[in-house]
């Protein structure tokens, strides 16, 4: 079975996700909802909802508030990728112009800031405070971890630590927190509630680290970006980290001169992507995907129905998204 | 007794919300609280917390709950106020240069973010459904606004009831919620919860009505605006639409022509102003925001405490910032 199939099973659920954001963004104002489904219905996999819904089934959860929550979740995903593609002067995602392109700057900060703030109202709607402090403090470290990336940017001596706190915050607490929610609406105690999180926040490196090494190697038209992005806009991730700790003084400086140079073409990104390539800093990076994946299906063995199955294919499919 | 007078008998009070503001700024980024603090601690008058503190004692709250409300409405206002310079392309605020002057657009956008992530992770502390819902709501609300007001730039024929709604939803509602939850923390009766929330509608209606006249009349260094900036941004405001209003078929094409001319200049601004003061505009408006503070007198005539007295005298000064 694949993510697709896996999602097949769970098809009359992520109908409802549909149709309950679509409630949700039914506004007198019908151009929010023009530039939010946009982004929300067009391509995006329902990562953060099949998740949920997985997690919340594998913890026993029958009723109907897990479409309310999966909602929120792909309401605060899409909000982050509008900012992001403010804050990152973005102009293609997943191959179609962005919303930034199409709508202005103005408008992309304004919808964005309108799906943050409705996905609080609709949560407050669902009256569970453990599930409003586990999205709330989500949310909080996602513009923690924006922040901190923007900080680091042009800096080619950041840490591994400090690469991993950032993806952390920016992509895998958001999982976590659909995982754990998934927990929570399953009435689990605190360890299990620990381990639904760690679960989510393992496949949410593991997905970041795949995002970052793919975007030195796929093609333009396959994610809809331009390759070598990243290390255009000084981002400096997992393959540039591991090549420059297996640098040499010498190489280091030239690793350090690549990145640091003003106006980076795509001569630049060749000369980058062949030291990285031969210092093997791809195949190390996917395999740190693969270890936070191991680590993942690990965090779920105590699951003992075939939702286990299911959420283990979910984290397979991670690394699958290089082929 | 004047705003600045009843700030000082509720002074401690005062001091408080600004160490939780402080203790909420605390975070492993100091780069936050730096950008964060900028605004925060300079210049701003603290205009809803003041209302939220008066109004929960004058509903006959004692506890601590205040400061951390107080906190997270000085931060929801503070958020758009970032994010707003960002879509209007603003230099100065409050005679300072603006935080995406001074760090650029990215950090503006997404210490907003923090901002208002923040908050909400702080009213879930808080724990209660009820002041979550009223400000959750009216986050909302204020992102429809904004939006709003972005879809009726540069239309001359805007309505007054157009007109209306974005002030409310841009700046009324969150005032309403500074003052709605000083009746929840009182723990009143719903008929006073909606009393206390049409006091502050009417007093944030009032003080957008002002700031939109103000902003025709008042030179460069007071507000630390440039006069005039509405009409360059495009924003058609009360001023304008009362003069259009009183004016006939061939004044109103004067009116649209110079509203829709393309690299609008001082010397336009100066013909819209002596256009706008011919019709009275401007006394009109002012007459509009002493309507709305009369109303809001009107809707706190139930106190019976000095509290009254002191809400009433906020309700004044908004009016008193056009000297």
């Amino acid at each position: 079975m694949n993510f697709k199939e896996v999602q097949q099973i769970i098809d009359s659920d992520l109908k409802r996700v549909s149709e309950t954001i679509r409630s949700f963004l039914d506004s007198k104002i019908s151009f929010i909802g023009q530039v939010a489904s946009y982004l929300i219905e067009s391509g995006g996999k329902r990562f953060r909802p099949t998740v949920h819904i997985l997690s919340a089934r594998a913890c026993g959860y029958e009723g109907d508030r897990m479409y309310t929550i999966a909602s929120t979740l792909e309401f605060i995903h899409t909000a982050t990728l509008l900012h992001d593609d403010v804050v990152d002067y973005a102009e293609l995602r997943r191959g179609q112009p962005t919303a930034n392109v199409l709508w202005g700057n103005e408008a992309t900060v304004l919808v964005g800031d309108f799906l943050l703030a409705r996905s609080f109202y609709a949560l407050v709607g669902d009256e569970d405070l453990d599930i409003l402090r586990c999205i709330s403090n989500a949310t909080t470290r996602m513009a923690e971890g924006e922040i901190l990336q923007l900080l680091q940017t042009n800096n080619p001596e950041i840490t591994f630590e400090d690469y991993l706190e950032i993806i952390k915050c920016k992509t895998a607490v958001l999982i976590a927190a659909a995982s754990e929610t998934g927990a929570i609406l399953g009435k689990k105690n605190r360890e299990i509630r620990e381990r639904m999180h760690n679960f989510g926040m393992n496949i949410g490196i593991a997905f970041q680290i795949t995002d970052d090494t793919l975007d030195y190697i796929i093609e333009d038209k396959t994610l809809g970006k331009t390759r070598g992005q990243d290390f255009i806009d000084g981002k400096v991730t997992l393959p540039f980290i591991l090549a420059y700790e297996k640098s040499d003084k010498c190489e280091r400086e030239i690793l350090k001169n690549l990145f640091l140079k003003d106006e980076k073409d795509q001569n630049d990104f060749e000369k980058i992507y062949s030291i990285l390539e031969s210092k093997n800093a791809f195949n190390l990076s996917f395999e740190y995907a693969n270890r936070y994946v191991e680590k993942a299906k690990e965090d779920i063995s105590f699951l003992d129905s075939h939702y286990r199955e299911y959420l283990s294919i979910i984290a397979d499919y991670i690394l699958e998204r290089k082929y």
